[in-house]
């Protein structure tokens, strides 16, 4: 049973984007949120993109409404792509009664190809309606999270309830992935709703807080698709007392949950990665600073090296030592160790005689770890990837909607 | 017919690191040769090229021999690997009655294995022993390439004639990668034997120079494995006059000769990438600096989405956008053309509503190019790449001696 923070509506149908599976999404707060996000850093950024940025900052970030569909990124399509995307969002708003700055949107599938407006149209006018007309708020969450997936084979839904000044908050998120960790992922879009009272600046601070911990550390900073966003919208309708101050055991309370749920989110697209068999995390420990730390884990956990390698349960430290050696990172090969989960297989720049038996048997597991540890300072960075796999080649080669 | 340069004699056999492919090679050369090298910048590098290096400058770049095994890369084996590969080019030394300074080493196969030595040892013995009684200096060539393989699928063997001054000169080469452009590829050893006269100083600029537009073409900057190494050596037996001038139209000759000849082996290299069923050449045109360009074409050279693409005939214009736009280099998309071959697909940041048809025609050829101008400058680099099939996962996943 899901639990639905108070004042808000999702739906979903099929418009006709994708043969046959859902499409169009429509989540929906029956008061204004204050709302953050979070966007690509590639330079050719999709039209909806552009018009969510606008839009967030015509409207002052008071957000009523977000149109996503699947199916088509409405990337690399110039003009008319951007002419569409606004179009959407008048339209939502128009069908809503709110201004076209108040819904924002996101978009998902291939790239470079137009959208089929007129079925986006009459999608979007259907789902305004069902939107008046639900009377299941619960199992419409299903439908509007089944219509944001592409490649995704599970839908990707987390709650979290927590009581500030005895009042119960209530967060609701779905994210879309098909999940490779490698910089040249598919779209990630990520929503989150809440019905918390906070003010705008201490909103931002946790989503970033929690992004940057989570789900940039399973995609590599600026190395983004054309797409990605992840929006968190907040109504205040809980009735908490407004969280102000970035000191407060409240907004720590909130920052630290919506950092756990995006954890869990990241998990979830990483496990969900296209052809994924394997959910790994890499740990790099005693790193001098976090960015160094960061930049030697993503290099391990973007290596199709390393990724074969677990894949074919193969321990094969050195290619986990290469990457390392090419991150960048002025690191000391005689100092490091490398582990499979408590396995030992390499220490201070020489082979552990491990027992095969052994590794082979956390090599074969379906979540493990991999440790590295420079031993050249006191920071620590986790990262999640998977494995890859043939279904990732099957996936991509023959992707089409 | 294989015309071998001047002095230069080839040997290769099984001596037991693989299972029953042949595994150890010696180059060797009657008289001295001045020696010129490139090597790995990964910091974790493997004995061998600390050991070559050690060689290179102890000697004066005065080499006789090269003692190269496959089966295993040396690397990531601490003290032990050092003294191991130290003894292989001290044996081989011993044997030929050369310092051990006088020969160089090359291995390539697992990393983070220790190599048997006692196989080694006897194997050195019996190619020494070889070399002396060799009658048939070409079909020995054929074994000493054979040896150097590891998940090749080819023997990769280019030679040159040129006439400098009169003089007929000869250049032999050989390379061994199993070919993946991307940044975790696999080893890459390359040798190239030639018989002309030349100063030091012109032998490393001309090397420089030919791998720069070849071999750091195929695989990134920084970003190589921890064997990877290119040694150029010249006995100057042809008897031409000593090349010392960098003006001097005999120098012009041979370095563009030596140039060409690198992106040959390139092309032969991405060609027989692992798994690989089409060479693509990334083209990227109109950019303000080589830098930029390259850093351009080398990220969607290297994007798994993009090689995934290619590998499914797909003309998806858009992933080759995405990646350009995560380069790093300030492009501005709305000016961009792609094209395929002559094919345009997308321009001005619009797509082009071209022949389908035609475009599989394109994407299905065994040589492809993708051609992405930036129409920012005017600098072009080439970078050549190949697809990414099932078969990559399948030997990499299962690679083991």
């Amino acid at each position: 049973m899901i639990s639905i923070p108070s004042g808000f509506n999702f739906v979903g149908t099929h418009c006709g984007i994708k043969k046959s599976k859902k499409d169009l999404s429509l989540f929906y707060s029956a008061h204004p949120c204050i709302t953050s996000a979070v966007f690509t850093r590639n330079l050719v950024k999709a039209s909806p993109v552009i018009v969510s940025k606008k839009h967030l900052s015509k409207s002052g970030r008071n957000i009523q409404a977000v149109i996503v569909n699947s199916g088509c990124a409405n990337a690399c399509t110039g003009r008319q792509g951007l002419k569409d995307a606004f179009e959407m969002c008048s339209l939502t708003g128009e069908c809503l009664g709110l201004k076209p700055e108040q819904v924002v949107i996101g978009s998902t599938g291939v790239i470079g190809r137009y959208l089929p407006m007129a079925k986006v149209r009459s999608g979007i006018r259907k789902l305004c309606n069902d939107l008046k007309e639900n009377t299941d708020r619960t199992s419409s969450v299903f439908d509007a999270v089944d219509a944001i997936m592409t490649t995704d084979r599970v839908k990707k839904i987390s709650t979290r309830t927590l009581n500030i000044g005895g009042k119960k908050v209530k967060i609701l998120s779905c994210i879309k992935g098909s999940g490779m960790v490698h910089p040249d992922m598919a779209t990630l879009l990520g929503f989150i709703f809440t019905d918390i009272n906070i003010t705008k600046n201490l909103l931002d601070t946790a989503l970033k807080n929690a992004v940057e911990q989570s789900l940039n550390c399973i995609s590599v900073d600026g190395d983004t698709s054309t797409n990605d966003s992840v929006f968190v919208l907040a109504n205040g309708l809980a009735g908490n007392e407004c969280i102000s101050s970035k000191n407060s055991k409240e907004f720590k309370k909130f920052s630290y949950t919506l950092t756990d749920l995006c954890e869990e989110l990241a998990r979830m697209v990483v496990s969900d990665g296209e052809g994924a068999t394997k959910l790994v995390t890499v740990v790099v420990k005693s790193a001098r600073t976090r960015f160094e730390a960061k930049k030697v884990a993503q290099t391990i956990a973007t290596s199709p090296l390393v990724k074969t390698a677990i894949f074919g349960s193969d321990p094969n430290f050195g290619r986990v030592m290469a990457a390392a050696g090419r991150s960048g990172v002025n690191i000391n090969p005689e100092r490091i160790d490398v582990y499979f989960d408590n396995l030992c297989v390499y220490s201070k720049g020489c082979p552990i005689n491990f027992c095969t038996k052994e590794a082979k048997k956390v090599l074969s597991k379906k979540k493990l770890s991999i440790i590295v540890n420079l031993n050249q300072g006191k920071t620590a960075v986790k990262y999640y990837t998977c494995d890859l796999s043939y279904d990732y080649i099957r996936i991509n080669a023959e992707y089409c909607t």
